[in-house]
């Protein structure tokens, strides 16, 4: 269920960081340090805290967060060891569900992508399909390493868009 | 088993936030930023790489480092919910083995110090016992936000110093 802005304001940090912690794959220090800024006016404010404390982050530290996410069809859907929001986006893009020769490719251009840039390829799967993603990945790796940092954490950013709104509705409710 | 520097360095991301993505408690961000820094000289570069990272966060990235930190002898050590690293230092320090007394005094006080601060109270319990942690729990709770804020950061790259020994070897052996 959806709270209003009003809800997650009045959040303790513990229940803050449990709800919100995963909105950035395996970083609930982002969440964790935009409890600082609440009250957060609404859900654009919030995301915006989140956006701009990525933003801030040193290079290594944009590619840090890039680190803390699994490959796309990779070793973690394997052995069911994803995080519960990406095994969904994962399947909802038909990541669960290649052919062999979709899953090769997969792995060889996954492969190909890290050994390039030292961290994993990442796209909002949520606002792509199969076909989509491997064409994105075999393009991807020939750009430059900061290229595709922020291209990475611009797709993190959309995640992150898609994951909120699962959790905060964008508008309060009147309150009469 | 501990690993040579060399061995570290020789790690893939993946492995290397595998291997020491807790050495700040729930923070892998730490760990798999740092991976941009390598190779590491030796033990103290490793570790002055993390502690760079983390004095050059703001005021809110440290706050949510110290947020990602569970109570100590709190509702995690109960429900069975620490990581690994956790459970053992607390159970070292005794907090597993708390009188109804100490356990009510700890109770209260961590719940004192966390409305204050809006942060948990972090200590490194392994440089410490139970009579001394409620010592300085009581104490601490009378500080400054900012001075605690400095205080609890300074406990986590104490805890993050002690994990890093269990891992990695401080002096490489010889290659001969």
């Amino acid at each position: 269920m959806r709270m209003d802005i009003a809800t997650v304001n009045a959040l303790p940090y513990e229940d803050f960081v449990n709800i919100f912690g995963n909105v950035v794959e395996k970083c609930p220090i982002v969440t964790a340090a935009v409890w600082s800024a609440r009250p957060f006016l609404n859900f654009a404010a919030l995301e915006g805290a989140i956006r701009d404390f990525i933003d801030a982050l040193p290079e290594s530290g944009k590619e840090g967060i890039l680190r803390c996410h699994p490959d796309l069809a990779g070793r973690d859907l394997q052995s069911g060891t994803l995080t519960q929001e990406s095994r969904e986006e994962q399947a909802g893009a038909g990541m669960d569900a290649l052919s062999s020769a979709e899953a090769s490719s997969m792995t060889r251009l996954n492969a190909d992508y890290k050994a390039r840039f030292g961290f994993p390829f990442v796209v909002c799967a949520r606002m792509s399909d199969k076909a989509n993603i491997l064409r994105q990945l075999a393009e991807r790796c020939k750009n430059e390493r900061a290229v595709e940092r922020a291209r990475g954490i611009e797709e993190v950013k959309k995640i992150c868009h898609l994951r909120l709104l699962g959790l905060v509705l964008t508008d309060a409710p009147n309150k009469l």
